[in-house]
């Protein structure tokens, strides 16, 4: 049985935690359960006395960082009373109790306990992991540099071995060698696993992971050598004590590295590990929920400003009447309804790659992984272009919202603030899209190499190719706006044709003699945008996929006029890129596109209900189910911390004693 | 002699403040002083102890406002010691002081004395404004309610007269009728003037203004019937106490009533206004000071991305070689320069707007009032147009800065949070691009009925538009993406293609034989878009301008590089829009803004530095003049309150007994 707080052995630890490990939840909270066990969970949670907290936007950080380690303590305490053991419920639980945000203990459970148990030896599992699984080893991961975050190689941070004492002596030999963001690193975490470049027998062997005490286990206070901290206030994060760690002259023991696959012996002989890890597959499964994560923000978004915009009553349209619903301007409905498209949209995405990573990695030993490097590089793009486009979306939505989307009793400013490091995290997006870029121009080399190409970049096929118009003369009128294929196939061509470009770009710049670096950083523009459009399509493509599941009709109907109007306004936004569309054309979207505003008008409300937040989970006063917002606003402004006297004590030390001396 | 704290009689008051009432400066802390006097000040203000504090992102919001209280307070000592009498040099003192940020005396500087001085009787002048000149009284300017912002008419408040007493009640009838948002209302003030639908002798007057005493005098302790207080957090604004009013039965003497134009007798007669005042002005010169603001923050933002990306290396774009900055990256280039040149382009248009405005009401009694029906429609819609891109940009800004630019010690957040909220005060955005579009669509069609129009717009005239391509067909290949003018050219044409578009769509849905209304806001989303092609035309034309203003052929070389690259940049992102932009033509363009941007490469340091932020105003590790990062990124972090102790509370609270249970 799983018991994350169990005194129980390893060896009885069940496959589930170890695909836990395995599959690495780095972002465990964003994870989607089962809807069964979602609803019980979650009232569960919401109903226990001990969960109730002031509004985290009434608290300053130290507060709010306070609360979260009180939170993450009781959930400890609750999940072994309720007897819960299995690893989605916990992390379901744990996203109820934190309300969806990162805590102090992410790391610990989501890095920490995996890489232990994926790169441990026996011994260190006995030494290390139980202690790590009761929580007297509070660990994080400390890889990020002051100096260096995606660029792994250039990672600074030293661990050179002393055979004299058997012991890794650990430095951080520049101030840029300072780990830093790591979670829970700054004050919560008594160990780290740090990734540092191992040096033994006076050669460099590259990064590998050592386990570090950081501070005493009976005070706290960090261990001599040791400077460790909080990195200080960030965009969002509150409750996060991100850290930094400065390793002087620290001494570990030699089985303190990680010793499972490489290894130093005790003469400082260092042993390779037998093959490259296949990480691939972790990757995959980090950026699908980080993808589900843009879907759920940008619900969330969705589901406050268009039950607000049912609230609201504002101007007028026709004279002498009532105020309308803003939801009935023309303009709302389309700044909302295309994110509600989108929301949909990037589920379905999110559950998609889900379902393939599952597929290939069911059964390890077994598994086709023909398709990972495929799945590997559109996850990426994937990545990076939900969460770009999914944070500009929240946006929207908060300023859809007006003055009251300002205040923090909307909940919108915080969802974006804890969203949009996404953009940034995990592979900064646009080194994200340069990832996929790099598969696209392979294939496409591939392609015109004469291989045949399969799978989803098959569009790039010569065959294909030649079908694609080449001059604005042959421009094929084939365009259906009524016709989701008929959109796909356009998203098809446009990627296509960006691939070109961006494949041609690269030729020029070679035929200028340039080398082949410097030949892709001159076409970064293109292949970004060639990767976008590939990812745009994937959107399309999978979307329309996602209808033939569907059997209800009515289902079917409202989720096609959805699917319908992500095609159309995304052809609307780039109408330059897509070649067959013609001004004609252009027209015909953009009058096919108010209609379906018009006609999405009746179903929004229940499009956003359908995602199923509950009041606690939104948090937000505009968003409110039962839409009585203004009481609540009210009410809830009336609580905040300059309301707790009538007269703030500024009054009495600067504005008196100023009217006094005029 | 202008002296904010004298104890001087109004009569004493020179033509330069009243020009300040009538300037009305909503924003000053946006005003962009004479060159010469920011630096003296900035220096003063900056080596002053009195106003050194601790990074307002370490403290609470309850201590960022008791810091911003005091700094006022301090401020207005200085003021009158240093005897700063010019109100540009108080404005741009104040700017210093507060750090370009929003303070809680804002509204009383900006709108109280302001409003008094405009709309008061000579008795009322004697009464209110020598109180609130001595800071006695502390005003703010209550318009805006829960339940209307834009929507002026909507107002709900009433202010009814009752003859027995001669006096005027007011209430809060609903609870969407409390008044919300005021600058400094919620523990700052001790008055406010309150908008308020006037009734008298059972009859409904309308929205007037009255000046309602909040709290008492003596103990700052709200009056009875007055529920005041803060309307708690906000994305940004942490200094300012926004703040709630709800009125019940708070009885006001009938002399309370702003009476310079309208008056109500003391038998309840009411006596309407001789004429309907001239606002227009005003708003123009606020939207100006807005637009100034939106260059402003972009300014900022880039100076400190573009200062980072010189400072950060990382990865490899050869092989073997030292890691490049990453301001070399084709990417990073595409990311930051077009915003630089947008931050250029805004700076003109601000001045521009500024000028006119300066000009058009230089002296009100003898002024030229005909371009300015023309100039408020733009300024609606360059207000939106501005704030929505600069918003957009300085998020770009901060994730081009990676991991760090999400540190609040980039100063990127900040900016952020502060300056978005322009997109939504003053006027709503999508409203403001609408208003613009009210002119355009007039104009069209007054153009279309043979009226010949000038000025800005008229590229709507018949003849003009003749010259437009109709047809894909017949589409000219006239565009020389080397020459700005005909750039220029492109960018109008656009803009009459839109114009037409929307006013057609309108022609269109009457003859569907529905209202006027309905056929206005079935447009929306055309007219939105004709707004924004207009007011791109406007900002390319003024820059391209401007160009020819510059004598220094240095200066006039990079700006012509920034200005094409602008103007380039915008047609690849609305390819779509510019009709007669053909396929081969696009990829010149793509082209022509590759050799820009490396051309622009070894000037883009200079071009940051020439905005002339000093480092305490920008506060920005990432920013620094020096570069020196990663050491005061490092000691800024040791600062932060999570590191007061070096083990947290938080420990002993709920990890130590955890630890000890399990």
């Amino acid at each position: 049985m799983f018991n994350l707080v169990s005194h129980g052995h390893p060896s009885k630890i069940p496959s589930c935690v170890r695909s836990l490990g395995f599959r690495g939840y780095v972002y465990p909270d964003v994870l989607t359960p089962p809807q069964s066990s979602i609803s019980s969970t979650e009232s569960l949670v919401i109903s226990d006395p001990d969960f109730q907290s002031e509004d985290l936007n009434f608290l300053s950080r130290s507060e709010r960082y306070d609360a979260a380690v009180k939170k993450s303590a009781q959930m400890i305490l609750k999940l072994r009373e309720y007897g819960i053991s299995d690893p989605e419920e916990i992390y379901c639980y744990k996203s109820c109790v934190h309300r969806g945000r990162a805590e102090p203990l992410d790391l610990h459970l989501a890095m920490f306990l995996p890489t232990l148990l994926n790169q441990s030896s026996p011994e260190q599992m006995e030494k290390f992991f139980i202690p790590a699984w009761n929580l007297d080893i509070i660990g994080t991961y400390a890889q990020t540099e002051m100096g260096h975050g995606t660029h792994l190689r250039g990672l600074e941070t030293t661990a050179t071995y002393d055979p004299a004492t058997q012991e890794f002596v650990l430095n951080s030999p520049t101030i840029t060698s300072i780990k830093w963001w790591p979670g829970g690193l700054g004050k919560t975490s008594n160990h780290a696993i740090v990734l540092a470049q191992l040096h033994t027998q006076g050669k460099c062997h590259g990064l590998h992971a050592f386990i570090v005490p950081l501070r005493s286990m009976n005070t706290h206070i960090p261990l001599p050598g040791v400077v460790v901290g909080d990195i200080g206030p960030k965009f969002g994060f509150d409750e996060v004590d991100n850290g930094y760690l400065k390793l002087e002259n620290v001494r570990i023991p030699r089985e303190h590295m990680l010793m499972k696959y490489a290894k130093v012996e005790a003469d400082g002989t260092y042993v390779k590990p037998p093959s490259a890890k296949l990480t691939y597959g972790t990757m995959v499964f980090i950026r699908s929920m980080i993808v589900g994560e843009a879907s759920s923000a940008l619900a969330k978004s969705c589901t406050i400003a268009i039950r607000y915009s049912s609230v609201r009553h504002q101007s007028e349209i026709r004279p002498g009447e009532p105020e309308p619903q803003i939801m009935d301007y023309q303009t709302q409905q389309y700044k909302l309804f295309p994110l509600l498209a989108t929301a949909y949209a990037y589920k379905f995405v999110g559950q998609y790659m889900n379902q393939v990573y599952h597929r290939i990695t069911g059964d390890i030993s077994q598994g086709d992984f023909s398709e990972l490097p495929e799945l590997h590089a559109l996850s990426a793009g994937l990545k990076a272009f939900t969460t770009w486009t999914a944070s500009e979306g929240i946006e929207v939505c908060r300023m859809a919202c007006g003055g009251h989307g300002y205040s923090r009793c909307s909940a919108l400013p915080d969802i974006y603030v804890n969203f949009v490091a996404t953009c940034t995290y995990e592979g900064e997006n646009t080194v994200m899209m340069l990832q996929t870029a790099r598969f696209l121009i392979k294939s496409y080399q591939q392609a015109s190499a004469g291989h045949q190409l399969s799978g989803i970049v098959s569009y790039l096929n010569e065959s294909e190719r030649r079908l694609q118009p080449q001059s604005v003369s042959s421009r094929p009128t084939v365009v259906n706006v009524n016709d989701l294929a008929s959109l796909v196939e356009a998203y098809k061509l446009r990627a296509a044709k960006l691939v070109e470009v961006a494949a041609k770009s690269i030729h020029q710049e070679l035929q200028k003699r340039v080398s082949q670096e410097d030949a892709w950083n001159n076409s970064a523009i293109d292949l970004v945008r060639a990767s976008n459009a590939h990812c745009h399509y994937v959107v399309v493509k999978l979307f329309a996929a996602k209808l033939g599941e569907i059997g209800d009709t009515g289902v079917h109907s409202v989720l096609s006029t959805l699917a319908l109007l992500y095609a159309l306004q995304g052809i609307q936004q780039h109408s330059g890129d897509f070649l067959q569309v013609t001004t004609t054309m252009l027209s015909q979207v953009s009058q096919r596109l108010k209609e379906l505003l018009a006609q999405l008008r009746p179903n929004a409300v229940a499009l956003v209900d359908a995602f199923d937040y509950c009041d606690e989970m939104l948090n937000s006063v505009l968003g409110r189910y039962d839409g009585n917002v203004y009481e609540h606003m009210f009410e809830w402004a009336r609580r905040s911390p300059l309301n707790k006297t009538e007269v703030h004590e500024s009054y009495h030390k600067y504005l008196k004693p100023l009217q006094a001396k005029l």
